[in-house]
């Protein structure tokens, strides 16, 4: 694939532990579902190929190096079963190549000789970031409804969205079409983390590779957990979790097991399902193409995936 | 100033705990000599005050984001006298408010609308980055002469070089001037570093803010060092010092004495002399005006500076 050697390319001649450390990172796999977004969408617009190439490596670089940063910051030594750069290398090294792979993701990005494009790349990663500093200084505090969507648009959606947006943004379409381009993407990337979000309370250890409900042992609470604190708001385990004072393993499985009997799982998918009806919808208006049954096949595998 | 200005504006509506630490960080001030070489490169060619202020503060900003993980690398709990940011904040505050002071930089930066330009950008930063890389790795083997003018390239020239050569390119004038605009900004790039690493040698703790030889401590050989071993290739403390050991401040303070004694640290000056001279002469080619009289001042100034 043409994206994954043009990621893999950018630390040629720089560094050999560089290199390594792309080579890894890269390798970790993940399912590249950003940079098929990319082509996809700019696919069914009729864009140029090369542009949507160098946008789609640009996308997924950023995310790379946010995913660097954030696992040394989460102290987590395992992502997608492999081990994270941090677990092997000092946190000195990690930052520095999470910095590297954003520079290299900066300039390919400028690649497409765009600056609007140049301007929201930067946008977003402003909004990732600041929603990452806003869930360090608020874990442990239950947070509203609009304080969990704005995470998760932080989070995943607004990735998403500049996906959409921006590969449209490269092909001959008028500002309408680019809109809802942009508006589709937002949809499928709240449909993403929502889905992450439950199946971190329905999945099994094995599958997810972590411990089942992580965010709610770290004090984040993510929307089953909200529903059902407005069905039992006196659940005592919520309560100890929220004044950060240390819960029993048999205490949180208890919990999540009252999550899953509650009506909270069935609220959440409800609410994804939404976000994914909507994404269908706008994907009815674009062109008839291959390009946009693939994203259609994409959209509908979201909420059905198991990680 | 408006640099000032549009460097704090960058955190307004963001997050108040990032809003502080870019208070924080700009009031600690710094002499802001990138952002005057920009203005009064782009200024001397006539350049548009409203773009160079922009690429001014994007210039600062990226130069500020490098600082804030750099200080949380080296674990440096002051900088210019003040608290770093890591001295008062966790490891993870620390690393994603260097990531948000890069992504409003590259915001900046892509609003000056030349691609070109973010391109320049992201490159320098990759640079920088590699640089600090390398660093890392190599720390505690005696450089070559090469390997060091490749490291303060990658530390400070590259920096100097993309001040003047973008403020050149943001003006009316030719491929010819921004490539001399180019090879100035190297040159007293190039020549900063250096005084700097004499400095580091012949400065007193308490002007410089840290301890006499803090890079030797570190195992990193500047100019003064290198130029010492090859007169000396066989002082002991030196050999220690390669070797990783542990060495008594008695011995570094009487290596610092020698090295000051030897003619180490007149040839180190004799270097950044004739960077600044290579630099005076590229600008004597430059139109006359106030602007290229306060850049000689400035370039003359960065060899007597005593910090």
């Amino acid at each position: 694939m043409r994206v994954e050697e043009l990621m893999r390319k950018q630390a040629d001649d720089r560094h050999p532990d560089l290199e390594a450390a792309l080579k890894h990172l890269l390798a970790s796999g993940g399912k590249r579902i950003r940079p098929a977004v990319v082509l996809l969408t700019g696919g069914m617009f009729g864009g140029d190929q090369e542009l949507l190439v160098t946008l789609a490596a640009a996308v997924e670089l950023l995310h790379t190096a946010t995913l660097v940063h954030d696992d040394l910051i989460d102290g987590a030594f395992l992502r997608r079963g492999m081990a994270t750069l941090n677990s092997r290398w000092s946190p000195a090294a990690t930052v520095l190549t999470g910095d590297f792979i954003f520079a290299r993701a900066a300039k390919l990005a400028a690649c497409t000789d765009s600056t609007i494009l140049m301007q929201l790349f930067a946008e977003t990663l402003t909004t990732i970031v600041t929603g990452e500093v806003t869930q360090l200084f608020s874990s442990r505090s239950l947070v509203q409804r609009a304080d969990y969507d704005r995470r998760i648009y932080a989070k995943t959606a607004s990735l998403f969205e500049l996906c959409t947006r921006t590969a449209a943004m490269l092909s001959p379409v008028d500002e309408t079409v680019v809109e809802r381009a942009r508006r589709f993407g937002y949809a499928i990337g709240m449909a993403f983390q929502l889905v992450d979000d439950i199946l971190d309370f329905t999945g099994q250890q094995a599958t997810l590779g972590k411990p089942v409900a992580s965010d709610l042992r770290q004090g984040i609470f993510t929307l089953p957990a909200l529903y059902y604190n407005e069905s039992y708001p006196d659940d005592p385990t919520m309560g100890l979790i929220l004044q950060g004072e240390s819960v029993e393993e048999s205490a949180i499985l208890r919990l999540v097991e009252a999550i899953r009997a509650s009506g909270a799982i069935r609220r959440a998918n409800e609410q994804a399902e939404s976000y994914i009806n909507q994404a269908l919808q706008d994907l009815s208006s674009f062109p008839e193409c291959v390009e946009r049954q693939s994203l259609e096949e994409l959209t509908r595998f979201l909420i059905h995936r198991e990680m």
